[in-house]
């Protein structure tokens, strides 16, 4: 009775090795780069030989000028707008991504790669040690946003890609373009930064802290080897998840779709059981995330978001990552966002202001919390597809051919 | 090097132990009811016998008529104001309750019991269950904030008190006051609710339920047994403390307190090392907290509030539970309180308004979270001071003889 929590978790050996597997053989496009190709990463080392698995959509024009670059976020990955190979799921930005909608699969040539440090293909603590032949573990050098952005930039020189559109994403993905923006100014047509931040709070840091802790203190978790004893600290990961999760959500959309409404009853039960939705759902959070990720991938991505601060590189001086960009931005934030909440844009949009560069901002009232980046938010969907098709007109970027109509 | 969060922590046995002794020994004074006096829980079944530890400051005048009870939160103790018998640091409420302190023990007979559910001593899931010899554990019926609320009110009478001159907390401690004005309103002269709600959010059970899955999901609570097995899960109750830390400071206070400020180092160290100084302190705020405190009283503790929704009793009416009331409230909020924000102290107000009620209330500016309750914010000190002496004033309870004089 006390235990029905996470006793689903027990029994995961199916889904840690389909998650292993989905390592080093997705059920994606790959790119396997050669040892003469190295990554040279932030933390002073040479990263050989890198994979980067992607998906892409849509068809890449003669000018190679329609390529749309999405970045993902910390527990997101290249299945933008297809059913997810683990989970059996939709794709987690088809309200946005594909035929007819703002990033028109019709129009443009999207591209999202797994990010440097994740579980889905690209080389990350799951991937197979060359030097080892097991999985890399905490021997995976920590891994920062312009990492994961150089390894980005690898992969559009391999579709001889000069400048990308657009590269668009939220949250982790929002960083990532704004390092995009910083590290490779005229590669960069435009950029649409959401619900996203040049430096990760304080706070943020803690609730990161809390989770990599939740996962450390698993003893399945063994120091990162897991995977070579059979184990899966899945208890530890879903903790980590049901704290990041509250995260994601506003307290008013918590009061309003969970309130203190019970779940499958009419009184508490004077118990520990999931009495109230609020708790069911937070389980469930938990133990279906363990099913479709990697524990260290957890931990790396979420201290790449925790050292991003992109001032640093720049004395500081947040406006000088944007000297003389040509780049048009549209940056856009939540009010109920408190992760990322709209102050954090306001301090981009201010350095971008004294940069002097092409900036819009639309701050999207709505009570769906962080989340909202990914969820069918029409003032998000209508600034998305007004500020592409604008910024498309200006490229030279031929209209879609046969436009789906999907409003 | 990947395990120095909590290693701390393995070696907590004489800690468990002391523990272990504090709930059956405490460094109290303790009233045991005789099987006689059982304790009727809401859970429906009679607790008995029943121990209670408390403390007392000052002296109880011939009318019996300057008593002030205080009201503990969460995680606090019967120790207001003394040496605390376990961690040796000082009474957690001594910015407030002292000689010339505004609940001033030169003036007012202060009386604080430990919670039943807690571990100092009052009957709790660490006490020994007469019906075995071993710690009750999980055997232990769900605690709700009226139990502990009927168990003060039987210490109360042991006093031979009929109307407490105040009764006074915050958070935890701030329901129960509200608690004993609906269920006692002519034992209560005037109540001082501070920085808390009649019911607990979706979004703070939600925070709840991750520290209890914290706790459940480390094998050392083996069920809630782990007493008996020589175990404590100090890594799992670290991490529930991690998490809930978090919620009770500012997003401001932490910027301004750590920022992005870096542990003892000039540059990150490319690890899962606490790099920041929020991580250390973190960790910090966890290791310490298991040292004091028992597991499964967190879950009995933190179940308490998320049941608590005082209107429930009232057809959902909260106004209801204060008609006719005489009871002169105070009600205090802060403004940087996200766990508990002002909101919450709104509705308390409005439901005392709707009752014809004696009420005033103040939102104190502050960037300290939730946490100002405990901390010295001078105009929650002015404010008791003020509210409490204009009470005593109309209750005819004599000045200090000898007043200490501190402002």
């Amino acid at each position: 009775m006390w235990d029905i929590a996470l006793t689903a978790l027990q029994d995961l050996s199916t889904a840690a090795n389909a998650a292993l597997r989905e390592a080093d053989e997705p059920h994606s496009k790959v790119v396997r780069f050669p040892d003469t190709q190295p990554l040279a990463m932030d933390a002073g080392v040479l990263l050989a030989p890198l994979t980067i698995a992607y998906q892409t959509y849509g068809e890449l024009n003669a000018a190679k000028s329609n390529a749309v670059l999405i970045c993902h976020a910390l527990t997101g990955d290249q299945h933008v707008a297809n059913v997810h190979p683990v989970t059996g799921k939709p794709g987690w930005w088809e309200t946005m991504v594909g035929p007819g909608r703002p990033i028109d699969t019709d129009r443009y040539f999207v591209i999202c790669s797994n990010v440097v440090g994740g579980c889905m293909g690209t080389t990350g603590p799951a991937s197979t040690n060359p030097a080892t032949g097991k999985p890399y573990g905490l021997d995976l050098p920590v891994v920062t946003i312009r990492d994961m952005v150089r390894a980005q930039a690898m992969l559009v020189d391999h579709f001889g890609i000069d400048q990308l559109f657009c590269v668009a994403g939220g949250s982790m993905g929002g960083m990532q373009v704004l390092q995009w923006a910083a590290s490779y100014p005229e590669r960069v047509f435009c950029a649409l930064p959401i619900a996203t931040a040049t430096r990760h709070s304080s706070q943020n840091i803690a609730f990161h802290e809390v989770g990599r802790q939740a996962v450390m203190a698993d003893p399945e978790w063994a120091g990162g080897r897991y995977f070579e004893r059979g184990l899966q600290p899945t208890k530890g990961l879903a903790v980590a998840r049901m704290a990041a999760h509250i995260t994601y959500m506003s307290d008013e959309a918590l009061h309003r779709k969970f309130g203190r409404k019970l779940q499958n009853r009419s009184a508490p039960t004077f118990s520990f059981d999931a009495d109230f939705q609020i708790e069911s759902y937070l389980r469930h959070q938990g133990s279906t995330f363990v099913e479709r990720f990697d524990a260290n991938s957890y931990l790396y991505v979420t201290r790449a978001m925790d050292y991003f601060d992109l001032a640093d590189d720049y004395d500081g001086v947040l406006a000088r990552a944007f000297t003389g960009t040509k780049t048009r931005f549209c940056v856009v934030s939540f009010t109920s966002d408190w992760l990322f909440p709209t102050s954090d844009s306001r301090a981009v949009i201010h350095a971008l202001n004294a940069s002097g560069a092409s900036v819009s901002f639309v701050e999207v009232e709505t009570d769906k919390g962080h989340d909202a980046f990914l969820l069918d938010v029409p003032d998000l969907i209508a600034t998305t597809r007004g500020f592409l098709d604008s910024a498309a007109r200006a490229r030279g970027i031929a209209p879609a051919r046969s436009p789906a109509g999907v409003a």
